[in-house]
This record gives structure tokens, C-alpha cells and sequence, in this order.
């Protein structure tokens, strides 16, 4: 009798885990996400920005395991964690199902966290998702037409102003591309105005860099060739209120604008509540160095929920490098238990951290050791992202799509979509959402 | 003083209007369109199909006109027209403007008749512009994602059952689409269903035959290679009445399904209301030969919304061919009567029509003298099509999606997007719909 692994979420550590698990005797797998694509979430700026049509970053999860026999994918969102009858329940298309398991791997990755602050949560975008994407592409494209159409300057200026809050790696991304997207495309086809649009992108970094990972010369090189390209570093700027058309900072400075883009903090998915454990901070669990969760037979975490902490007394980053060792390693020891071999500790196997900021601009931090900025750093971070891509069959139009706009200075990707006509008809079910 | 012309809809019809006056000395262009895109309409089935990406067949107005500096462009709806003040009414991004005009084209083609049959309208799908192709495609690939885990092998069946209304060309090429997108893609990877799950596609046409217009060995033809590839089809077959999980027709069969994709009639945009003019059959307005509107000064029609007869008195066809060459006739006689020219008389030039019905499967009907069916016809239509896109600049990402997916078999653009999170965040001030 096989055993039935149900893996929680097709991320980078589902993903992993179930390669690991496929085509493997003695073993079933239900992977479960509530969407019916994986998504390559480095590139989700791209699709906001015009750049990358959504389905170059997301593949379908069925032809990434067509031919694994022992793999089936359930498209659905998890309600209910029985850890003691060990089952779960899910509400899919067709509605509410129980489903059993020997093994449980909850992989569902992070959520936004707005830190409480209600305004920000009503009035920000974020890009953790295809769909968060697609909305902000939307919302930007909405307010250009609307801009244009604008006689009175100081509210024209703001519709054609952006804030990106956090100066993370997606901060920085979605603030060099957005002014990328004014700079080569916008500008030339919104030419009409006198005087011209402006746009101003800011990034608003509550504390005194940007990347706090990297070494201070590359924090540096990165606010420089932030500024180089045109987006305006904000340091030590909090963000304390918002509004439909303005932001306030801590130190009472205020900010017109339309568009708040919030990549300022992230959280383990609230799906740990069904499991009833002690969360650590950022809302993330502690299992065991295994990566099985304690009192809790058969359950293994991995990804952006673990909390687990280096030799230093450290939080593993919530990364994708980290994700993807944590699935291969849950799925290994998985497979371990089975065959009564001593189960594997986790160990993260750092490779280095990058972050591009635009068209020959990036930096990356390398092995602990090398230092890459500009054109260099650039290369690496498209070089390692077309390889990474190599495992989905969308690396060629993702390719052709670059290098087009390399050449053109094109985004030709967009369109805005009708949200009203997307509803209807209405499918004959809705999809239980949250 | 530049007079202003205003052209309402940015189809084949208005697009190739735009073109003629562009750049022209003594004109001013607003093109006005609800979408910031111009839809590549023939290819709609592709992405309804998983075939192409939308941004694929969608390319940005304020692109294509770019260099044109006396083009503007206004995303709008049109709600009111004054031809005797020569102004109208466009609800925007900013709210309603009033735009004056001393001459108006109004080409906004047409949309879908339900013939008044409500159920119909109300459940059924339709292939008429992007939003349309993107709905049915979120419908289709829920209901696979339900078929498979669906135990009732009667539910199951009618889950996987597609119903496609209408012998033209669009049901044509969507019914063979349709059972290629399962046949070659969808049947491998929902294979776990014992038995395996099985789709019908049914062609239902009301009349006693497919391609109306076509001579009948062509007709034939189209029906022995829809058969070959595995589409049912049932002529004579006149859809009365539509539920959430059935149809019925005239003759007391009810089809067990949960998708009705109506392709059975168009008629005139409804736009036309506002003109204070009596329709014809269709909804179709009659203009002069030089498609002035008589007793509307500076007011003139171009495209499907158009009724005028050819020689031997049939009215035009509602095509794409028809519509670019009414445009560039319409455009021309507005540099025309500027310039105190005499007038052009519309007059169809008629190179052919053709249908595909699957991959190495079309019919065309050229010259109205060659026929050509099965590769050779598709080989034509494929040549016609890329050499159409020629114009835009997507055609290198169409052309590398169709040349993989003709080696591969493959159907990438499979993601259900979330209807409900596109929604949100809420624009800042809703764009008023009817």
C-alpha cells in the first residue's frame, strides 16, 4: 500500500519536494495550491511593469508533472488541519473535500504583512502574486491615460508619481522598472502634454540603507545607480498613513500620490494557524532541524514559514535558495522514514544574493566573497535567471521577449483588462475565497 | 485652424482611417476606444484556447501611432453624440468629457445577438473581444480541474461536453480548437480518471449547413475535416434554451454541458441609437456611397455597423476586409472634402475568405474562384495571418509561440487567473460601465 504524501503549495519548496517524491515506489503525492500555475515570483515586477506577459512566469502545474504517474495536483485552498486523524480539508471547484494523509508537507510560503497599519493595507499594492501583478499593470496604465487627459498640473503630477515602499530586492526591481517603463516607453507616447508628464518614483526605505544584507559598498553602489537610472532613495522614511491620493511619512512629510507599492515586509502564511503551534517571529514555526514539526506525526514544514536559524544564531532568509533546499530536504527525509534510513538535518548552502535595478544595472553578493555592481552584476542576474527558467518550457518566449526589449526599448505588454467583464459570466460555482 | 476629426473605435475599421489621416496637414486625429488595445479579432479563439498570450493579439493603440504627432488617443466610452452641435459625450478615466468634431467616424463594429433569447445571453459564452477569450479560458480549465476530481460519470461527461453554436468561421475554428487543445494537451495531463475522462465538442448550426457563403464543396470539406479531427457536428440544430448544466433544442434534444459558446449572429454596435437613424437589418445603418450619414454633416460610418449592398444587391459581409477598406475610404474622403476634391463611392474589392479548422485543416475560398482545402488552405491562412501581423510588432512572440506549439504540441498559456483579486485594489474612481 502506497503512502499518500499531500504537499501544501507549488512554490519553489513544493515544487522541489515533489520532484524529489516523483516516479519514487511506495509513494503517492497531492500537491495542492490554489492555483493552477506555478509562478516564478523574481520576475512578478516584470509583468507589472509591462515587461513579461503573465504566462511566461507562470506554468501550469499539471505539464510540470505530466509524466509522473504518482503525482497528482488538487487545485484548492486548505481550510482545516486534522493533525490528529490525519486529514485535511479543502475547498476546491468542487466544493468542500476531506483528504487523507500519511505525510503532510505545508509549503505555502509567505504573505504581505502590513505591520497592522490598516490604511496600507487598503490603499497599497504588493507583488507577491501573478494577480497582484496584473493589478498594479492596471493601475498604472489607468492612471497614464488618465494623466494625459489632465489640465491641472499638481494633480496630473500625482497621478504620474510612484511610491515603492521597502528597499528590498523587489523594491528596487519594481522602482527601477517602473521609471525604465516611463523613461523608454511612456514618455514617448504620452508626448502630448504641455508641459510634458513628469514622473517622479520614490523609494522609501524606513531605515538607513537599502539591501540590508549586503556589504555597505554595494548598498551604496546600489543607491547610486538607483539615482544614475532617475528614482529618487528615500532613507529613513516611515511610511505612517495613506490615502487615496496621498502619503504621509512619520517626520510629517507628505507625499502626493496615487500609488503605494508596499514590498516593505513579508509573513509566513496564516495556513500555520490550522496546525495550532507556537509561532516565532515574522509569524513563521519552528520544526526541527529535520524539518519534521514536533507533536505533530508526519507534518514537515518548509520555505519562507520555517524558522530556523544558522550557526550564528541567525533566521535563515526567507529566500527561494532556502525554500527550494528546505522541499528537497522535507521530500529526502520523507522518503528516509519509509525506508527506516536516519533522516537528514537542514543546512542552507548559501550561493550569494543578487538584485537588479535596471538595464545594465544590478548588484550581487556572491559566495560570501565576490562583490558584483553594474553591467556585470547585470549579466549574472539575467544569466542565472534564463538558467533557472531552463526547467520550464516558457524560456523561450521569456527570452525572445527580452532580448526584444533589449534591442527596442519595448514593453509591448500593455493592456488593461476589463476587471468588470472578467467576472462575468459567472463561472457556475464560485470558488470559496477568504 | 486643423479641423478635428473624431473616430469612435479602434478595430480594422478606425485603425486604418487613423493611418490615412495621420500625419496629414490640416487634420487632427482623437481616436477614441473603450480598450487601450486594438484586438487582433481572428486569433480571439487561440487565446480562448490556451494557444496564445491576449497581449499576443493586443497591441497598444498609443504604440501603433506613436511617431503620429496629430493622432491623440482617449480610452473612453462614447454615451451620447450631439450631430447637430458636433460634439459628444465620452465617460473616461477622468469622468465625462465633451469633445467637439467637425468630423466624426463612427466605427465601432459589432456585437453579439442573442437574437433575444435570454437564457442564452445570460449562460451562454461568447468569442467577441479579449475579455471574452480570456473568461471562456478560465471557464474551460476550472472545469477540467473539476472534471478530474468528479467521481459521477455522468457529471463528469457533462463537465467535459463543449457546445459551440454557430457554423461560421469563428465556431469553426474555436469547435477545432477546442478538441485539439484536449487531444493534444488537456488528455495528457488529467489522465488519472479511470475511466479517463472523455470530451465531446459539438458544432451545432442552425441551418442545414456549415460556411453559409462558401461553395458547397467547401462546405463539405470543412464538415469531413471537422469529423476527422473528432468534432461532432449537428446541422439543423436550433438552440432554444439554456441552464447552468444543459441546452435544449427546437427539436426536444437536451445536451447535457456546462459551456455554450454562441458564435450563431453579430449585429451593429448599439452606439448607433445614438445617432437619431433608422437601422436596417442587423442593426445596420445605411450611409451614402462615400459613406457620408445623410442629414448628419461631417458624420460618417465605416465597418460592420455599415449596411450597403453590392451590385447585385447583397449587403457587404460583416469582415475584417471589408471594414479596412470602408476606413480608408471614409478617412480619404475627409481629406477630400477639404480639399474640394469629388468623393470616393465605396466599393468592395473582394480577395477571399477563408477558415481554419485545426492544425493542417482550413478551407479558402480565393477570388471567388480557388478553392483550397485541408494543408494547402492552411498553410494559406497561416501566411495570410502572420503576414497581417506584419503591422504589429508582436508577430516575432506570436510566431515563436505558434512554431512551438506546432513541434511540440504544447499549449502553454494555461492560468486561471483569481476573477475575484483582479478586482481589488479598487481603482481610485471606477470607470462607470453601462
Amino acid at each position: 500500500m502506497n503512502k499518500r504524501v499531500i504537499i501544501i503549495g507549488a512554490g519553489f519548496a513544493g515544487l522541489d519536494a515533489t520532484h524529489v517524491l516523483s516516479n519514487q515506489e511506495g509513494v503517492e503525492v497531492v500537491l495542492i495550491d490554489k492555483n493552477n500555475y506555478h509562478t516564478f515570483t523574481p520576475l512578478l515586477y516584470q509583468v507589472a511593469t509591462c515587461g513579461l506577459d503573465p504566462s511566461s512566469i507562470a506554468y501550469p502545474i499539471r505539464s510540470i508533472f505530466r509524466n509522473k504517474k504518482n503525482v497528482q495536483f488538487l487545485m484548492g485552498k486548505v481550510t482545516e488541519i486534522d493533525y490528529r486523524a490525519k486529514h485535511i480539508a479543502v475547498m476546491t471547484e468542487n466544493g468542500l473535500r476531506q483528504e487523507a494523509y500519511d505525510y503532510l508537507m505545508v509549503a505555502t510560503g509567505s504573505v504581505i504583512d502590513h505591520f497592522g497599519q490598516e490604511s496600507i493595507e487598503a490603499q497599497s499594492f504588493g507583488l507577491k502574486d501573478l494577480d497582484d501583478a496584473i493589478a498594479l499593470r492596471q493601475h498604472i496604465l489607468k492612471l497614464f491615460e488618465k494623466a494625459t487627459w489632465t489640465q491641472d498640473i499638481e494633480a496630473r503630477d500625482a497621478m504620474t508619481t510612484f511610491a515603492v515602499v521597502g528597499g528590498g530586492p523587489t523594491g528596487i526591481e519594481t522602482a527601477g522598472a517602473l521609471y525604465e517603463l516611463y523613461n523608454y516607453v511612456l514618455l514617448q507616447e504620452y508626448g502630448d502634454n504641455q508641459p510634458p508628464l513628469k514622473v517622479r518614483v520614490l523609494l522609501l526605505e524606513a531605515s538607513e540603507t537599502l539591501l540590508a544584507p549586503y556589504p555597505s559598498a554595494l548598498q551604496n553602489a546600489a543607491i547610486e545607480q538607483l539615482g544614475s537610472l532617475g528614482v529618487e532613495v528615500v532613507l529613513n522614511a516611515k511610511v505612517t498613513e495613506v490615502t487615496p491620493d496621498a502619503l504621509y511619512l512619520a517626520d510629517g512629510r507628505l507625499i502626493h500620490t496615487h500609488t503605494l507599492i508596499w514590498s516593505a515586509g513579508v509573513k509566513a502564511s496564516p495556513i500555520l494557524s490550522l496546525l495550532d503551534v507556537e509561532p516565532q517571529r515574522w509569524g513563521r514555526v519552528k520544526p526541527l532541524e529535520t524539518l519534521q514539526l514536533p507533536d505533530r506525526e508526519g507534518v514537515y514544514l518548509a520555505g519562507d514559514l520555517v524558522y530556523l536559524e544558522d550557526d550564528k544564531g541567525q533566521p535563515y532568509p526567507m529566500v527561494i535558495q532556502v525554500a527550494k533546499q528546505q522541499g528537497k530536504v522535507a521530500a529526502e527525509n520523507i522518503l528516509r522514514e519509509l525506508s527506516n534510513q536516519p533522516l537528514k538535518l537542514f543546512k542552507y548552502n548559501d550561493l550569494g544574493i543578487m538584485a537588479t535595478i535596471g538595464r545594465s544595472r544590478a548588484v550581487a553578493w556572491l559566495f560570501n566573497r565576490v562583490q558584483l555592481r553594474g553591467y556585470l552584476a547585470w549579466l549574472a542576474w539575467l544569466f542565472l535567471h534564463l538558467v533557472t527558467l531552463l526547467g520550464f518550457k516558457n524560456r523561450a518566449s521569456v527570452f525572445v521577449s527580452w532580448v526584444w526589449n533589449y534591442f527596442t526599448y519595448d514593453r509591448s505588454v500593455r493592456i488593461i483588462l476589463d476587471d468588470n467583464r472578467l467576472r462575468k459570466p459567472a463561472p457556475i460555482e464560485q470558488l470559496q475565497e477568504e
